[in-house]
């Protein structure tokens, strides 16, 4: 049987002594990031390949920490030897992004001016924000140029601000589901799961305490999440209209089998996620727009210089494929070479997770390209 | 100008001293109904149209209850002299369903065995229920027969219930943006709309006092439902990615307009709705099935007699139109007497209330026809 795992991993963490200028004029610093790799930089280190991750994810991408982990990273099904992400091939790189709570320096960190956590005193951030402070990142790797930046929902985010914001440090980017910038819906379900953490008292305006935390609200809020990305097909297809075997059906508090999913789902993401790092992230999907800073979309993507491979999928109602397209038709009116896939699926937004298959064959013919480049790249100049 | 306004009217109260039994097996009783009605019975009492409403509606369909009120009725749109539902042809009915909590029995009623407020011992109710005490209404009003029953959303599901379990009571249904069965993501949407509830402290398990009810709780419930009453169409129409002009940006609590706005409906709706009622008909919308006791939906639809009219709404994605289309295709392969129209739209759920012009035509012409038929009835009879 051929081994296609990557094996025992171990996340490491680098901390910068520096303070970051955000968007906001605030600065941040020192700055940790935690990051994992996985296979082996070349000798031109031209091989490397940045994972970018969704709004919970952390730095943990692939591999097991231990032997008897129950899961691997968070995509496995992507990353190893001979997979999509070709660990003999690729050096992959992953990392927590800023305003998280998976190792990077978060709401949770000890804010150095005061010696305790900054809570809300931690700045909101961007999504630029978090891509610059991964620059740093590349930086102390040592690699000039990634080979591709590629990443779902706010990963797809980071991919086009490396593009448009580093054009001279990347080759290619793929964004996977994302959007240019996020929609009113897309708020106004941030802001509804926003407020059952408000609504929390245990939330104190941040002030919490981590073996405290909101819980209550933060389930709820997860919940809120879920649902939108999920559609109502794999809603349709996951659980119907089944009623939960060990209630009534006249119980008040009765459940349909899909209220239990929703709540079981919210009550385990309390213990593997920080209420406040849940809020900056939903804050910095919020303000996500692309031409933030410019005078325009069009004045924002002239600047991007690499190849793009773009994927949305039909039932994805969270980032729906039209704000992918909306940026795809100005790429294409730039003369960018850009390739864009609208895949059939039916697991909404969550379908780049659920469905790999109907995409990567096109991921694996792009990053080929990108090394054949990068190889000719050397040999040119060498 | 012509006066269009059905004036100045009384919601007018009905007390029935039985006890009903409801699809639980329990037994609710006495009952009083809120109702209004507009125009005049006619000699035949042939007339008259049941008008339904959805979760948070009312009795007060049409007209000002004072000269001063701000806003008439919630479907004045629609009925008045000359209008869809003409009062000078017309006799219309609407009365507040049971459970609900604007004058007719529901959990802020009186029980009369404790002499306390039902709250949580009052039973739940499903959508059949609603329209057996309507039943009883429809008799004290001494009308044998409806020209027609018409609603939207869960007064779509009313009609259907009426057509199914009441043939020989009506000549007609219409059912708007409704369905056959409420889908998983409704469900879910409902879930976690009740779950904000439950989480506010202050509902102390429906316990609450009416002056202190939990409002955070029920603001935040209503918010998420009126996000699926939208859609992602209509809150880029009316909201787009606007930011609240007196907020920062980079402030933690800056809001985005839609989010003031769901914020401010949902402050608003604590002021004019009862949290234990929204609970329990949001649990009626859960459970409506109109499959409900019958072997398959074929065997309750075998049962509508009447010729009936649907109209579901291309952005509604609460009650998407193949929920609508699916009993649509089971009435024709039974050889019913429907008429079915996909209204294009941009309102999502709402669509009915905001665009009525798109659809009330077809409206007209099929009350027209049942008054035809019913006028042509008592010719035949006399």
């Amino acid at each position: 049987m051929v081994n296609t795992s990557v094996g025992i991993v171990t996340t490491e963490y680098v901390e910068f002594d520096l303070e970051l200028q955000l968007e906001s004029g605030r600065l941040l610093g020192p700055i940790t990031l935690a990051y994992e790799t996985y296979g082996t930089l070349n000798r031109d280190r031209s091989n490397a390949i940045l994972v970018t991750h969704a709004w919970t994810g952390d730095a943990h991408a692939a591999g097991r920490h231990h032997p008897d982990d129950r899961k691997p990273g968070w995509w496995d099904d992507m990353i190893g030897p001979g997979k999509v992400l070709d660990t003999d091939r690729y050096f992959i790189v992953c990392s927590n992004v800023i305003g998280s709570c998976k190792g990077s320096t978060g709401p949770a960190s000890i804010n150095p001016r005061t010696g305790k956590p900054y809570n809300l005193g931690f700045p909101v951030i961007m999504v630029r924000d978090m891509v610059r402070a991964q620059v740093l990142l590349v930086d102390h790797l040592g690699i000039d140029r990634l080979l591709a930046v590629i990443g779902g929902s706010m990963g797809a985010m980071q991919a086009i601000e490396w593009g448009i914001h580093f054009p001279e440090r990347v080759r290619g980017i793929v964004p996977i589901a994302g959007c240019g910038r996020t929609s009113p819906m897309a708020i106004a379900l941030n802001a509804v799961a926003r407020q059952a953490i408000f609504n929390d008292p245990l939330w104190k305006k941040g002030n919490y305490k981590p073996e405290h935390p909101p819980a209550d609200g933060l389930a709820l809020a997860r919940a809120i999440g879920h649902i939108s990305f999920l559609s109502d097909r794999s809603m349709q297809l996951k659980f119907g209209r089944r009623f939960s075997a060990r209630d009534g059906l006249f119980d008040f508090f009765g459940r349909f089998e899909v209220e239990n999913y929703l709540a079981y789902n919210g009550s385990s993401f309390v213990d593997r996620f920080d209420t406040n790092s849940f809020l900056y992230l939903a804050k910095a999907l919020d303000l996500y727009d692309l031409a933030w800073g410019f005078e325009s979309r069009e004045e924002a993507l002239e600047r991007l210089d690499c190849p793009s491979l773009w994927f949305a999928f039909t039932s994805d109602w969270l980032y729906p494929p039209y704000l992918t397209e909306e940026v795809i038709a100005i790429l294409q009116k730039l003369g960018k070479p850009v390739e864009y896939h609208l895949i059939a699926s039916d697991y909404g937004h969550d379908s780049f997770l659920v469905e790999p298959e109907k995409f990567t064959p096109k991921v694996v013919d792009f990053l080929e390209r990108r090394l054949a480049e990068a190889e000719k790249a050397v040999t040119g100049d060498g």
